[in-house]
């Protein structure tokens, strides 16, 4: 029996969007959600109890090829597996390191059953296909597990997209061979294709056919305008099986998520507002924010006004920005805690419009002022 | 009227030792107490929250030299003070500024009247005296302000110390001057006169004769042999008025500590818990401990088994060592939030042997397994 179960519990009429609960080995998901980040074995600068407490993040994501490397996938499956290494006890989704070895460039080669690499650590090769990483993210013990894959570049002709997407698809059945249906993890298949809709539509058939437990999106958000990375959205959701989550990878800024909810998709993760929050950019409903700025010096308002989060309770601009200027640890954690809290709680509010039935007002509403200068 | 009352609630009978209650303007404050230090309007890596729920510190330290030149005493003055600025809702001691200028060396040239010194930060001169030293702490707003003296280098000849030990007495009148009593901020005089007991015994009849809320002993912790250091606690202990709060400043160890509150000493700040802590040495009963050491990557226990913080209670040595290695924020966050728990802790244990009657064995017990090899 699979480990996954989702249910759809609202919908947008005119539309693909949708407000869904998804119950896996570790806890339910409420859907449309944001997954923060957590590269090595830690969601930067914040412990579980501020992503339980303050964040509410429900699942958190976590990378294959990071933790093969440092600690080593046998190394945590010795301390009880991811879960219990890193104290949190709520859902997590590994991705399959695909993405990461494909971004080393030219210190990778793909051949027929993976890719040879050298480790960014200590230069030591290592080998990487559909059966390493499966047993790697069984070895981890995550809820979601993805499929090993290559992310087609961008740019890429139409033969380049087409072999590495058939390469892909391939890939894919091999994966679940190696990881069956089982209790304990879901298993996600990937639709590459480039920024062709006939490749899209073609891989999207083929990860259809398997019976994977959810749907990604991958090879958006890697160097595209945004308008190829919203044509590739609008060409797939017509055709999502409705009855299993959806899920776009590596994707995006607030407005891309409330783009990518009026498309069908699920479930989001980003780097975004962990990275951004360390460089001192905050998101709020008006935009971005560089706390840097000046006219911050002696701003005694929170971030934003109506967020909820410890940073806006309790600080002040000016003191967000003095942090920041003296390269304070906490300037790192109070921006971050800001940030995933402003992406969760948009998650949040994205769902309840849905539940409402109000979705199309929220959506446009939110996308005008985001957009609009502050 | 003074903004400080001092009582003392247990006594070692055959010694110095004793158990205290302080109450400031922002909060009570049970000694033996250690002081968290906040140098840049932070205490590294930590919030509010974790100090006051997770640490239980009851006072913290803020730099002024720091403070002073970024963000600017008046800017923190404009966010209605730097208990306002940080969120920090309990008592705050703030140096004098001098210590710091002192550790400039050759940037800095001492006058009769203070010390003009080029800012660490963008190279503007700056003058800091006495009467500059006031105002800026009275800016701060803390608690308790600290005397503008000079810190005697270390080795100094018996005229250089006496030389530099008068000039902070001559100092130490016109901070009194300049901040007379009043019931917002108390004002503690500062003990110098380098290696030499009549010069520490002379500084100390002098300090006592100004009316001081509070007496601190200064100058030690310089690079000076632990038995010179305890010398100077020696003799001043029988001479230490007894109704005021006694601090020495920037000691020191764990056992430092137990060393210190046996010869009469109340308060203590250091930075060796904080900045031991992102450096990966972690303080326990059986003595410190180094994280990166391979030894703790497979190992399950938690840094101290009887310790209850937040890091103890949900993460291994083989975890903090992962997050060491991978150079993760969390690691300094975790690390110091143990050390600084650690701390304030031994110093609630010092207290209760205190007020229980036991304080030599606790004393002799723990000195004994904290200086033996684990
Ligand atoms: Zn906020
Ligand atoms: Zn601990």
């Amino acid at each position: 029996m699979s480990s996954l179960s989702f249910e759809i519990v609202a919908n947008d009429e005119n539309g693909y969007a949708r407000a869904g609960r998804m119950q896996l080995p570790h806890g339910l998901v409420e859907t449309p959600v944001f997954m923060p980040v957590g590269t090595q074995a830690t969601v930067k600068s914040l412990t579980p109890a501020d992503l339980t407490d303050d964040i509410q993040a429900s699942i958190i994501l976590g990378n294959t090829y990071h933790l093969m490397l440092r600690p080593g996938a046998d190394l945590v499956e010795k301390m009880g597996g991811l879960h219990k290494f890193m104290a949190w006890n709520r859902p997590i989704l590994t991705d399959s390191g695909g993405f990461q070895v494909w971004s080393l460039g030219e210190l990778r080669k793909i051949e027929a059953h993976g890719v040879r690499f050298r480790s960014h650590i200590d230069g030591r090769e290592v080998f990487l296909g559909p059966k390493e990483s499966m047993d790697i993210q069984r070895k981890l013990g995550s809820d979601i597990v993805m499929a090993f894959d290559e992310c087609t570049p961008y740019p890429a002709t139409f033969k380049e997209a087409n072999d590495s997407m058939q390469l892909s698809m391939r890939w894919a059945s091999e994966c679940r061979e190696h990881l069956p249906v089982n209790d304990t993890q879901a298993l996600f298949g990937i639709v590459q294709g480039g920024m062709y809709p006939e490749l899209r539509l073609e891989s999207l058939k083929a990860i259809s056919e398997i019976d994977f437990e959810g749907i990604a999106i991958g090879g958006l958000s890697v160097g595209e305008p945004k308008e190829e990375m919203m044509a590739m959205m609008d060409a797939l959701a017509p055709h999502l099986p409705k009855e299993k989550p959806h899920y776009v990878m590596g994707v995006g800024t607030p407005d891309d998520l409330i783009e990518g909810i009026d498309r069908g998709i699920d479930m989001f993760d980003c780097v975004m507002p962990t990275r951004n929050a360390r460089n001192g950019t905050l998101f709020t409903d008006d935009g971005k924010i560089n706390i840097k700025n000046l006219k911050h010096a002696e701003d005694k308002r929170p971030i934003m006004e109506s967020c909820n989060c410890y940073t806006c309770k309790n600080f002040s601009r000016a003191y967000l920005r003095h942090l920041y200027m003296a390269k304070e640890i906490l300037s790192s954690r109070l921006n971050t805690l800001h940030n995933l809290h402003y992406y969760c709680d948009l998650m949040s509010r994205a769902r309840n419009a849905l539940v409402e039935g109000n979705w199309p007002e929220f959506r446009d509403n939110f996308l005008q002022r985001y957009r609009s200068e502050a």
